[in-house]
């Protein structure tokens, strides 16, 4: 008989998976109450943003000996059009010297992580480790190619080695292949955590012990000390390092990269294999975008750090800000958060469980909202800790929404 | 041991999969012979591509009351900023009649295509149907998630309703579930064939009673007479519909689209479940691109169709002189061609086997090329069909061009 409709049994499971249900209950608490101080949103800041810039880096890019309009809004290239300004700002930025054929251009990071993913997962047998606390990104985009990921503690230091040393040989002896481990070295997403420079080196040793490929997503790195990439460190090409232009130009481009300079058979680059794959995906990154993004590199001499200054400040403001602030008004000793030196986030400490429950309480009669840390862990285990995003607060609203904060915090919750 | 490269055995198995490798040989040809006059390739007309366009359509869009660059240049939703321009459009030019809610924003087409497969693939045992030859992205997408696809034959009028039948019980039989039939009944490509309004109708009841979803393709839909397509006809919610702005405004932009009105449990869209997993593939469509795209939908009052009309009349030009021009030169009668009635391709048949050495014979030796119909079959098996397009060629590349292809049909091959 006609059935035209579908029940949600019979689509891929990742749909009913708690990673994409939870953050789709923060977007619907934000959008129920709209008035809300939001630390939860890890955008960037906006104000500055213009169409006049975006126009001018078009042209920029247009005005090019090699480029003209009528190639570039074609059909373009899986690899993408900037690869090769890509390259110079990232070795200029980031002591990162590679081949521009190296490179992907992608929508985003999260396409560049998709594709990673893809290729790594041959089988069923295949699996990823992730530093946990991790970017939802990543676990939901493991989760819709039914990818198992297995966490690997953060430690003090960005990683637990010894952590690593073990989770890999529990994931040997269920018969998986540990193919890579994820982590963003850099002010991390959620914990706001670095890992120091020493620490890297040692884990890059510890990758290669292990035959494991290291995804270093790098979105938050201008923000903060600058420590050098794993990929610059890297000298076996056991990195395979993301990047954005999200956080630095602007997200609404949707435009990323991934450097991914492996080799494989034939003398083919793990990029060309990447493509091939794109080219199923999305085809090619918008070249509209790409030229946009293009352009701002151009005009700021790839120096895209320096040209970041005033978003920089921003930022390290925010964070001095949300730290004195909490200093200020928190005495009670059973809530503790920590102190990153850079990016976008927070994490603090609570005496009681932190849910989706105090979270519609915290939107309902604090007009606040956070993320809970759960939404970061497999499975959704529930915490006492929240993630406080200070990225797009201004002055004003960091200093009422901590004033609403602690009122929440003083009423109290479910005790752990 | 430090093993830090990659075996192309370690990786997805579709990077070495014939699909992937086929449309890579052609690039690479197409590469190889520059000045080869290209009958491979699928690209709209480009004359008209001008960087003003660009620059007019992002500022109409952010002219709009509720549009802000602040807001617009930011992340978006997952489901995009432009359906409510899509469903007007729709509305004005194709008679589909749907609620903007019901619309996803994509990275073109193919992201669409992507993001259904991936929906409907709850496991192993989930399958897809295609009408056969197809379109090389689908089943290349649906390889690279190991969905499996079966073909259905296109017969006379666009589908063979009676292989339909017969497929649907073999794939039951093989204890799969067939969740969908993929189709382009406008101008197929690869065929050029369309099918009549009444095989539509049909096909919608057959669908009805085998509980299948259609998915409609329809990039080509504008590029000759106009027939209701299969969503405009559809009354039980069993069309999801894709589409893409890039062959009636830009390729670059990548913006498409798909119309998932279907209902899911607790009232959601499909379409919602689609944002979902586009969360953890791209994120959101390029908020620029959108606008872009926008801006040519609101310049065009909504009637795209009508602002295509000097791209319809080349293709039609360009269509009948290739038509004439076959007809004009080739008198053996073992050599055939279809006559679309729109569209961007048609197939020649002739009497010896298509393939990758005639393809590289023929930009070798003769400066021109064709795709083997070899690519749109899975498993690239072996046929006496090659495609032609004529969409990007002018009227004396087309002349040129079947010259050398006459010469090279004259000259033979491997006899079948």
């Amino acid at each position: 008989m006609v059935k035209p409709d579908l029940d949600l049994d019979d689509l891929h499971p990742s749909l009913a998976d708690d990673d994409l249900l939870s953050m789709n209950f923060l977007s619907e608490v934000a959008l129920r109450y709209p008035k809300a101080i939001s630390f939860a949103s890890g955008r960037p800041i906006d104000e500055h943003f213009d169409a006049a810039d975006v126009h001018r880096w078009l042209d920029l890019f247009l005005a090019q000996e090699n480029v003209d309009a009528r190639s570039l809004f074609q059909y373009g290239p899986a690899k993408g059009v900037i690869a090769g300004h890509v390259a110079r700002q990232l070795a200029v930025d980031e002591g990162i010297d590679v081949d521009p054929a190296s490179i992907i251009v992608t929508v985003g990071a999260q396409e560049g992580l998709h594709l990673v993913l893809r290729a790594l997962r041959r089988d069923e047998k295949d699996a990823v480790l992730a530093v946990t606390p991790t970017y939802v990104g990543l676990t939901g985009a493991a989760r819709t190619m039914d990818l198992p990921v297995f966490g690997v503690s953060d430690g003090a230091d960005g990683i637990d080695l010894d952590d690593l040393d073990l989770v890999v040989a529990q994931v040997r002896d269920k018969g998986l292949r540990p193919r890579a481990l994820y982590l963003m070295p850099d002010f991390a997403n959620p914990s706001g955590r670095s890992m120091g420079t020493a620490t890297r080196h040692r884990l890059l040793a510890a990758a290669a012990a292990h035959g494991l490929l290291l995804i270093e997503d790098n979105p938050y790195g201008f923000f903060g000390p600058h420590r050098p990439t794993l990929k610059a460190l890297d000298t076996g090409r056991q990195v395979v390092h993301v990047g954005t232009f999200a956080k630095t130009v602007l997200p609404g481009a949707r435009v990323g990269f991934v450097v991914a300079d492996q080799r494989v058979a034939g003398g083919a680059l793990l990029a060309d294999e990447l493509a091939k794959l794109k080219s199923m995906v999305t085809v090619n990154t918008s070249t509209v975008a790409q030229a946009v993004i293009g352009g701002r590199l151009i005009e700021a001499g790839y120096r895209l750090r320096e040209a970041n200054a005033a978003q920089i400040a921003v930022y390290r403001r925010n964070r001095d800000q949300m730290l004195a602030g909490l200093a200020r008004r928190i005495t009670d000793p059973q809530i503790t958060w920590n102190t990153p030196d850079g990016g976008f986030f927070l994490v603090v400490d609570v005496p009681f469980v932190v849910d989706d429950a105090l979270l519609e309480r915290a939107g309902r009669e604090h007009g606040v909202l956070f993320t809970p840390m759960s939404y970061f862990l497999r499975g959704g285990r529930a915490t006492s800790q929240m993630r406080l995003s200070f990225s797009r607060v201004s002055p004003d609203e960091i200093e009422t929404g901590l004033d609403r904060l602690t009122a929440l915090l003083s009423s109290g919750g479910a005790r752990v």
